[in-house]
């Protein structure tokens, strides 16, 4: 595989994860059960969207064919974006729409701790600029799934069914292909399987914290990374496309 | 007014109630409680949509400017619809989207049997064509409002819910404004409000059978005819009118 279209998928994935989450999270605007969480779920809906520009400003860079990160984002179809299952998912209630966060930030913050020392540049410095935002929201997310796992039994029973939903969507978050290879020979990202350990280490200690107990079956669905996703990505991109769909070119 | 602006906008209001309506229950899809009425639902759906077609292409035809039926469906934006707020009203669970689909079967029965002697021979074409298959979604939706309403203590106390919900946007459908005055005056459709009697007759009759009792409250939400939605109807376009708007002008 060319390093030059295993970067861009690269890229594409980092964009397309923090791009799908980000409008996910954006639909509890307005929602959420206290102000203070709907604020500061629509802050960490604008972060993940602000990191969004730089991957698939970088991506659109890197491909040259004069498409920009708007084209990438809002004129794609389902079958050419390449975020995980796991953040695709419908939000449930709160504390599951949480416990993803929590998955995904103690996933992001592991990968980028590593592109930090990526050869490619450009990769290094968008990790350096977006990691601290990353620390802050799984600070945020750890905190929150303690809370409610240690909680009442209310919360308590609502997190562990949030965990059990979402466990299967964890693996894909390890899983490798040509692309993967193709960076790690480079110097430019890590092998996901490298990543496992230590997203282990960090989500199995908050669990504990939480008194939640992780499915013991490790089956994964497989497939957002290649573009094969769930129902559910075509209703987000039904949503999220509308605007530029309707009014192509449309400015403000 | 003149009469063929009105004339217009009451065909807009026919084919968008049906159109909107018909999407709604056709999101039941592989969803329905049992296999039967999945299909019941989805034949439905269908007769609503072939409804729309007689609407939109009329109301077209009127309008003169080149636009088709399609055009009509795929490329208006929220405020350009006529349709009535109950038909954008979320499914709910079944009882709800049952009881949706009753008061509206009710209120489009009563309705057609006055357009049959439209002094315009292409509505009442139109309304004795569709006027048999909402005889029959009528007969349906009674039937199941009644087994379901005079049901188990879970049925109806779901029905009783739904009715609640649902009535006040009942009196949106005997509204009328200065499109209903024009074409009242031409003999082309009847004044909303003399609709009202056989409606609560006809709905009055089945809800005791059913053993629900309609909210003493008459107030009713107004818009929807003069292209003021809720939110709902804008995720409704922006998943109906995606495949368009992507691809714009795409057969198959």
């Amino acid at each position: 595989m060319k390093r030059k279209d295993a970067l861009f998928e690269f890229l594409l994935r980092m964009g397309d994860n923090t791009l799908v989450l980000g409008h996910r999270i954006s639909e509890w605007c307005g929602h959420a059960p206290v102000i203070e969480e709907d604020i500061a779920l629509a802050n960490t809906a604008l972060d993940l969207i602000g990191q969004t520009q730089l991957w698939l400003g970088l991506a659109a860079e890197i491909e040259g064919k004069g498409r920009d990160a708007d084209a990438l984002a809002y004129l794609r179809d389902a079958w050419d974006f390449r975020n995980l299952l796991l953040v695709e998912r419908p939000n449930g209630d709160f504390g599951k729409t949480l416990m993803r966060q929590f998955l995904f930030d103690a996933f992001q913050s592991v990968l980028l701790a590593r592109l930090l020392r990526s050869s490619n540049r450009q990769i290094s410095e968008i990790a350096e600029k977006t990691g601290k935002e990353v620390a802050y929201h799984l600070e945020r997310s750890s905190g929150t799934v303690v809370r409610l796992g240690d909680g009442t039994a209310e919360s308590h029973g609502r997190m562990q069914a949030a965990l059990d939903d979402l466990w299967s969507y964890s693996g894909e978050m390890f899983t490798g292909d040509a692309v993967d290879a193709t960076l790690a020979r480079a110097g430019i990202a890590p092998e996901p399987r490298e990543l496992r350990a230590e997203w282990t280490a960090t989500v199995g200690s908050v669990l504990a914290s939480a008194t939640l107990m992780p499915p013991g079956d490790d089956f994964a669905h497989l497939g957002g990374k290649t573009g094969e996703h769930t129902e559910h990505l075509g209703f987000i991109l039904a949503d999220m496309q509308f605007l530029q769909r309707a009014y192509p070119g449309a400015e403000w």
